[in-house]
């Protein structure tokens, strides 16, 4: 089983990759799709949020073909009541890679940011740094995940493996967000 | 010189297509792109975000083969402090719109809400229902457009439609924010 985390932003969007097969699990490739913050033709000029989305979605569909993942999952929408505009650009990058997973027809994970940081360190408030180190220890890397976006998207996507392992139903979608099931807390608790 | 205005929503959204010759404006065609609810296969079932997000992306692309614009215009970007998930739905549908525009190579015009609303009523805080009257009067319908998302979609056409009228450059980006002019006030203010 290969999954797809993702970390969505308009500048930095993480992803991972990762595959479980039998008791293994493992990364086969972890990054980020860093966008373009000056245009090429002209240096001055910012590249405009959709030349950005269709990069974006450019390069988002090329790790889908190369990474060929069996589901893709993403962190449920939350609200950022601090900082409402980032929310709005994330929800841009965001719908444009939903997009893309629904036109591969890959099932979506959606995933509570607050139930992944849990799963990982058992602190559904862990900060990057926290996350960053969980990871690490985790897989047992030399070194933390740098930035912080891919530590996310692995643990996304090792979050959404281990549910998937242990047979739970995938979350799919934020519109059937009354069906939505969380891990049992002894689970999340390890 | 055709417009295509956009009041981007994952449930509603209101377009409107607007033909500008010589001293004539005349609206070809508006309506809303109205997304399922609920599922056809289960009707318990309410479609999942990228399930809606991959029905409006058909819907628009299908209206720009139809209606053919030359530009688009959409309101730019702005903070909704007091619902933070409705911002971050509506970039969820504004991103997925985005990309269709820049894949098609159209140029996207980006306006500020006061200032389409100035535009139409003289005041930057015109509610919805003082829109669908202005709409109403300016082209002299028998009824005001309903829902109030096809009268601000009109508006934002109409208001970038006669911009371009006037030689205004188009504000593009939301990455160029500091370059953006708007009209000056002496137009807007009719």
């Amino acid at each position: 089983m290969i999954t797809l985390g993702v970390d969505p932003g308009l500048r930095l969007t993480g992803y991972a990759c990762i595959r479980v097969a039998g008791p293994r699990c493992e990364i086969l490739e972890a990054g980020v799709i860093r966008l373009r913050r000056r245009d090429e033709e002209d240096p001055k000029a910012a590249p405009s949020v959709s030349q950005r989305l269709a990069e974006l979605d450019r390069e988002f569909r090329a790790l889908l073909e190369r990474l060929t993942p069996e589901s893709v999952a993403v962190e449920g929408l939350f609200a950022h009541r601090e900082h409402p505009a980032t929310g709005m650009i994330m929800g841009h990058a965001r719908g444009v890679l939903l997009l893309a997973v629904a036109q591969r027809g890959l099932p979506l994970v959606e995933l509570k940011p607050a139930a992944v940081k849990k799963f990982l360190t058992g602190s559904g408030r862990a900060d990057k740094g926290q996350m960053q180190r969980a990871v690490q220890h985790h897989f047992g890397l030399a070194e933390a995940p740098t930035p912080a976006d891919v530590a996310d998207a692995i643990a996304i996507a090792l979050c959404a493996s281990e549910r998937s392992r242990l047979g739970l139903p995938a979350p799919t979608a934020s519109g059937a967000r009354k069906r939505r099931r969380t891990l049992p807390a002894d689970v999340l608790a390890r």
